[in-house]
């Protein structure tokens, strides 16, 4: 069972949210009514000690990149919605391998990446575990609601452009280091000509497979654009390893050349790497309907197994 | 190091929140702006298996009153302060010790206390992890500006009353099934007259200690009202033991008897057990200024060690 099947399962047993819950679980971030203007946002993530980041190897991740991994994949789920990222709270836990000093750090590494992008933390819980090093957190935002963006809304059509490069996340240390496309993501946001939006954390062809899953569409993918400056990465990585935190953006076919003409983030590329379908099982294809990878089950990261 | 040491340290150290935060962290819950009247509330707190419930033991905790004890702690935290709790965010990882019939479980006591309160789960995350089951949960709520109750504002003259009984929380069971005091909170929020409150998970005289802190007083307890209907229960563990989850609030010497007079809740013990001094060191002692325990040194339960 993968996470998201999970959570299908546990959301559908759920009494139906009140009418202030606007966006339900199953979006990047939830959100709620504030006003008759804003939504507050909500999402929650959590980083594990040996699984997203080296605890104990002999290669041990730097505490203050490991915390401030843990922020910014929040902050990259509130840049997905088209919000601003207002507050966060932290837990947690000390294991035996773990000293204060070393959370000390590690809540550093957090503390720093919120100064930046003007995030006060307030408030936090700490606690002793017998043996992993684990630590959430819970992201919150704002967001004008006419300007939300969610992963469903793409339309036969609708062309799908992505932010930034795919693929060697791991290897290069871009998933320590990257910057959450926040301001991407509010300016993409703001011109109101979003019609759904999602990060792509756990991989190009899982995440674009849920704008489809949540749209009712399918899609077809242009490898030559996805690898284009991606300096020799194989596709497969590039379209299944995950962790590249860059926007995947449906704008309508007469919307897409004016948005990348106007694209203001001069280091940041933005491509079209993909046209949607009307076909409702949210497959993901090549060129001309040709399959993108010879193993097709591949398609990304399961948290679960 | 204690939590609250830790915690103190690392927020002296953060920079000022912005005007829009109004409760600050330290408190059970902060406190966010969101219109001229109404306040957010937020917090966070952790339960992790074979520390705060038993999970792998010969005697194990039913997973579904493990996931009620983790939502129950956070609704107390909410109660503290005088608020409604709203919705929720969940995060928990998946150690091979659990497999995910146990988490649907554990979620499952999540769900079905959150129905009795009218709380929405609105997020969740869910990791594999090495070892440990452990599970954060962040809880959002809202309270009157007029009404927001805080630790600080108790006064010398002042007396603290106390909702339920204390002790033997463990041993009964009660730190898996009790009820948080989210409508007596509420209840005595609305009177107005609450100059300081909190809830007592750590332990009595911790958490009166963290009451007098912030409070710049003393407290002089009274251990016979502290005993009353407690069935046997030694002084050392009613005022150490904790996970008791329940209310201790200020009032100004005069509105007390009023207060309990008028207390709506006939199953749930309202008494005066102490009286607020004039000593600025945050001093807990018994009836005349005696030592309430042989042993001042063991004060609680410390979430580091």
């Amino acid at each position: 069972m993968t996470e998201d099947q999970f959570f299908a399962e546990l959301f559908s047993r759920l009494p139906s949210p009140g009418d202030d819950v606007v966006v339900p679980p199953g979006d990047d971030c939830a959100a709620v009514c504030v006003d008759d203007e804003w939504l507050l946002l909500l999402a929650t993530d959590q980083l594990i000690g040996d699984r997203h980041y080296e605890l104990t190897g002999c290669n041990k991740t730097d505490p203050e990149l490991a915390g401030r991994k843990l922020l910014a994949r929040n902050l990259s789920d509130i840049a997905a919605m088209g919000g601003l990222p207002q507050y966060c709270l932290v837990s947690a836990t000390l294991p035996p391998a773990v000293d204060t000093a070393w959370m000390q750090r590690f809540l550093d590494g957090i503390v720093t990446l919120a100064k930046q992008y003007h995030v006060d933390m307030i408030g936090g819980d700490l606690s002793g575990a017998p043996n992993d090093a684990v630590a959430s957190l819970t992201i919150v935002g704002r967001v004008e609601r006419c300007y939300v963006c969610r992963r469903r809304g793409a339309a036969p059509g609708d062309l799908l452009l992505a932010t930034g490069r795919f693929g060697n996340s791991l290897a290069s240390g871009h998933h320590l280091t990257f910057e959450p496309r926040c301001a991407e993501g509010r300016w993409l946001a703001q011109t109101g000509r979003v019609k759904a939006m999602i990060d792509v954390s756990d991989g190009l062809l899982i995440d674009a497979t849920r704008i489809c899953r949540a749209s009712g569409t399918s899609i077809e993918l242009n490898p030559e654009q996805i690898l284009k400056r991606s300096e020799g990465v194989p596709l497969k990585e590039a379209l299944t390893a995950g962790e590249d935190y860059e926007l995947l953006a449906a704008v309508a076919r007469d919307d897409a050349a004016k948005l990348q003409k106007d694209w203001p983030f001069a280091e940041v590329p933005l491509r079209q790497i993909g046209t949607f379908h009307a076909e409702q099982t949210p497959r993901v294809y090549g060129m001309g309907g040709a399959p993108l990878l010879e193993d097709n089950d591949a398609l990304g990261y399961d948290h679960l197994t």
